[in-house]
């Protein structure tokens, strides 16, 4: 399963940076394969690993802050592994090749 | 203006990799500074450039598959540029050092 | 097209009803069909509809916060009318009658 | 905790009523206030009942699909009771009386 979200403190202010940074640290130290980039962390595991990670990050913003929203979007797909890296590979061959048949 | 999207075809079958490079080669083409990730595509620009290459994305998507779900986030601060990088760097720097206080 | 959208200020306080009955205002002036819930509001219509009633909202909201944050969900259907309704109405046919086969 | 989801199933053609309503099947057996609409479900109880009833609906789904997309939202505000219908009543309340002040 990969999982991507976003967690926002609300009644902080406009900056959120060192916010973000308190769940990125959680996602980081919990040993899955994980990638932030400007919008979402992504995270690699089984459901229940994940979710605790999830659940460990938001908690580490809600430490600080009187509101949270979180997004979340789950790719759930049994028998695939290393799609945090697969995916994006896919879809590279696919526009080196478009005649290309994968099964990304 | 940041905008994170995804773009999952139905009705085509489980593997959508060919129909997301469809989507991603649009994004490539316009210029936009963009990232592609195992879960979203994220394009910077003003609301309208943004807006007008996510339908362009999705309507090559749709011109092959009954049905399209579009998730989409944005991140709307007037006056930010380059948060597609800054964003990413600000983060990594209260990673770097807790401390420090910065205004992403 | 359907899309479901939130719209949430940052940097103005843990509180944004006020701000959010700002957007509705916009989507409920706009004539296309809509429903509000204590998450989202959804609206159908053609793209370009959609789009200029969301890019309205986004304003309104805008005005008075210095960031905002658009979460957006679209199920772009060419073809199918009244899916703000009917898509319920499907969910709960098969809930009434599991072995019922419909089209939604 | 409000929590909204769609769960989408990939590979079972364009049509996902039916595994839609099992996964609001589930939801509705849980004993938690919950709402459904056209695009999501929205639940409201604290952080682990409301996943652990966000996992048995995508178990639900997952049983009958090779691959399944999740999108979720949460709003975590400690303290907020009734939000569901709580926070629909503040945006009605505002959009009656723009003037007035309240805490959603």
């Amino acid at each position: 399963m990969l999982l991507s979200f976003s967690i926002t403190p609300l009644g902080v202010g406009e900056s959120v940076g060192e916010y973000v940074a308190d769940a990125v640290r959680v996602v980081r130290g919990s040993g899955l394969p994980n990638r932030t980039d400007a919008m979402f962390t992504t995270v690699e595991g089984d459901w229940d690993e994940v979710m605790a990670v999830l659940k460990a990050a938001v908690d580490a913003v809600q430490a600080r802050a009187p509101r949270v929203s979180v997004v979340m979007k789950a790719d759930v797909r049994p028998g695939v592994e290393n799609a945090l890296t697969k995916k994006v590979a896919d879809v590279e061959a696919y526009l080196a090749d478009p005649g290309r048949r994968l099964d990304s």
